[in-house]
């Protein structure tokens, strides 16, 4: 797949991004950022991280190569935070979801960093107004959530309180291959794992009811709405639901029956006995399957499945 | 793709489907079982729907030639419901969601139909046991609901009073090429309805909060957790949430704050002031694109994305 001699004359990009935090998040991150030919600084709080991440990008990396990134970015690893930040033209910050922790580094990040750079936050359960609260020049930072694993799953999800650095973060992302969403205001979860959590919550629902078994309710996702949603939208599916008509149709006539069924989803809570159920019907659906397996065989169908998306 | 030849020696089944309603939903399960080497004996309570009937079939069974179903099997169009219903193995009714046309079409078929013969209902909102309230012989009714377009979607879920018409239904839609899932206990929407119900009304809710728009919406579930799901299930992606511990580890450390989540999801209603956004918001992503486009670039989205996921 990989050309070095067109490699070797056009590089992507010519950025270099502080990939502050190297666990399973800032490695894909660092790979994608090297498969699109930016230079890497990687930093993480745990040296034990950073041990191991060349191992890790090399093979995520492998996987971009099959997607025909072609870049080939330089990956430096530094143990001194500040080393890893100068030069920045770009930060993604992806250390463990701990506020303290965050707002520290943030502290450091600033005074390390040029005023008009982005800091990036990867976090998946807070918001911006909590990660910025301590900061020097809040609007810097940019709320970037990726949706795992971020190398291989295109969706970035923007938020900050500027519009001058979520463009900018929206740009650069672009540069990296990304579908980038911006929220027009923040929300726990951002949107993808609203609705990640939205579903969950009626599949724990159908288990905890005994309707049907952790491995039939997924796989009537992964051959039934799934799928679907993989070439098309929910509110998009609607409209096509709704025959000639579309959507105006659609909830004109089933309006009304969709808001019965909502109010027909259940609340489920996670008591031992739905912990059990979820557990043992995981494991049976595993069926022996490390998860190290499982990982691998759902990036090999997600490539193939992007490659044929295209 | 076809060839004539194997096709000629060996068909693929050599059973009689009655499909009773042939809409959109009966001329896709028409396609699914020609292109299994079924024979199928069409029928309609609207006799325009049969005109058009041939059409629409060949345009599915081309696009299931391409995902390699190879079978040639007859359609007869059948003007009297008794001529379709004579000598069927297989009685697949998707007449329009009323249940009064359903009863009485019941009482109709069973008084013509063998004893052992199944008759499945593709109702998407109906539950087996106000649909089976009238019959005489009330456990051949099995649900067996598919997911659209049914000739593409693998999915078939189903539910019955009875293990033994069920699982003559489960081995014959197996050898139509479908994913079957078994309901332990009915519920309305069954499972995958249920799961695509309660996603929509969180998308709702973001769309109508002004978190995000539409498109915005759409793209991030196409390009994030819905491209996750036709590769993995809700479930068992918790599992691989949890790290090297699983789904046990994941719910012991992040159960919590899923509880949480679930606490801060939204419960719209589809306002007039609702309507008009989502309506707007479809509409300005289908960007000029009419129904029928975009179930085109659906189903050739679809049929790729089968491909490599095989």
């Amino acid at each position: 797949m990989s050309d070095p001699t067109s490699d070797g004359v056009e590089p992507l990009s010519r950025e270099t991004v502080a990939v502050v935090g190297s666990g399973l998040i800032g490695a894909s991150w660092a790979a994608l950022f090297l498969a699109h030919g930016m230079t890497v600084r990687a930093w993480d709080p745990n040296p034990e991280a950073l041990e191991t991440l060349r191992g890790r990008v090399r093979l995520a990396v492998r996987q971009l190569r099959q997607l025909g990134c072609r870049g080939q970015g330089r990956l430096v690893i530094e143990r001194d935070l500040a080393k890893a930040l100068a030069g920045a033209d770009f930060v993604q910050e992806s250390t463990p979801e701990r506020l303290e922790l965050k707002h520290d580094l943030y502290e450091t990040i600033e005074a390390d960093i040029s005023r008009g750079t982005v800091i990036a936050s990867s976090t998946s359960s807070m918001t911006w107004s909590a990660l910025s609260r301590k900061m020097r020049h809040p609007k810097r930072l940019v709320v970037a959530h990726p949706f795992n694993p971020p190398h291989l799953l295109p969706l970035v999800e923007l938020y900050g309180a500027a519009p001058r650095p979520v463009s900018r973060a929206a740009a650069f992302f672009r540069r990296a291959g990304k579908t980038v969403v911006v929220l027009k205001k923040e929300a726990p979860g951002h949107v993808a794992n609203r609705l990640a959590s939205a579903l969950w919550r009626e599949a724990v629902h159908i288990v905890a009811e005994g309707i049907a078994d952790v491995v039939d309710v997924d796989a009537a996702l992964v051959d039934g709405p799934g799928l679907r949603w993989a070439v098309m939208g929910a509110h998009m599916t609607y409209h096509l639901g709704g025959g000639a008509g579309g959507i105006e149709s659609y909830l004109e006539h089933l309006g009304p029956s969709q808001e019965r069924r909502w109010q027909s989803l259940g609340s489920p809570r996670l008591t031992p006995r739905v912990r059990k159920k979820l557990i043992e019907g995981v494991l049976m659906e595993a069926a022996g399957r490390s998860i190290e397996t499982l990982e691998r065989e759902r990036d090999a169908k997600l490539i193939r499945m992007l490659r044929a998306r295209k």
